[in-house]
């Protein structure tokens, strides 16, 4: 019951993370998601493609299956913003964004409680056995800070 | 020993934003936390405020005990920033970000796992009877969201 209640806690805080973030780059347009969230700083595009692609890249570390989006490895997680030129459009990112997320949330439904704390797979065996907070659900804490990072820069992009 | 490890991942994250809060923070000079993180929207001095106003409301909220700046609330919790033209110095803003903090910290110290899925006082006794969900380390799962959220932004204003 406990490990049910906690793992409903943390996956609440997920869902409710990404709703908030889809509400958010829903409400901006494709023209505002080319500007920067402050002056020098990353534009909203480069981080609703940030976002995706961390997001996808949960799907292996989870062992959940491979990335559906590895084409945006290197234009969101290997390089900074403006260092490639051509992306994808805002209309691609947009869909691989909700897919991404829709894709996490089918294999999250199908989780039982303690299958959360099985060893994600940036983990060794043998380092679970002494660290096991290194486990699945911990890779749900830490993105879900980081979406709530990236989703308070988004915002200052609404009119 | 399953609560205890939830309750680590939970307060591994908090403690780990805060700290990553305090770089962004420490690293920002008095005069750059008067400019707005991006045109138009609040200063980094209003979300240090607020972030330390928001901590300190967690003292009652987890029942820790009475606010120690509730001096603050007006300014960064009622009213948006710019609303109230006398605002505390930026040093005495940042000690009671310290302190409140630090109060924080010593009092989940002091936490026995199980303590944690009591309901926070926000909640009746009879709303938790159904919504057990609504414990203390919701609360901090809320607030690790909520200061994620902003840091994000403070961070805009590094040079």
């Amino acid at each position: 019951m406990t490990t049910q209640l906690f793992v409903k806690m943390t996956l609440d805080a997920w869902h409710s993370r990404v709703k908030e973030a889809d509400k958010i780059i829903d409400a901006l347009s494709d023209e505002q998601l080319m500007n920067e969230v402050a002056p020098g700083r990353n534009r909203g595009i480069y981080l609703l493609g940030h976002l995706t692609a961390v997001h996808d890249m949960m799907l292996p570390l989870l062992d959940m299956g491979p990335q559906q989006f590895n084409n945006l490895n290197e234009a969101f997680i290997d390089n900074p913003d403006k260092a490639i030129a051509q992306l994808p459009s805002a209309a691609e990112l947009r869909q691989a964004w909700k897919t991404a997320n829709a894709t996490l949330a089918d294999n999250f439904s199908k989780m039982q409680p303690d299958d959360w704390f099985q060893r994600h797979t940036a983990v060794t065996d043998e380092k679970f056995a002494t660290e096991p907070h290194r486990n699945k659900l911990n890779i749900i804490i830490s993105r879900t800070s980081h979406l709530s990072y990236h989703a308070g820069q988004l915002a200052l992009l609404k009119k």
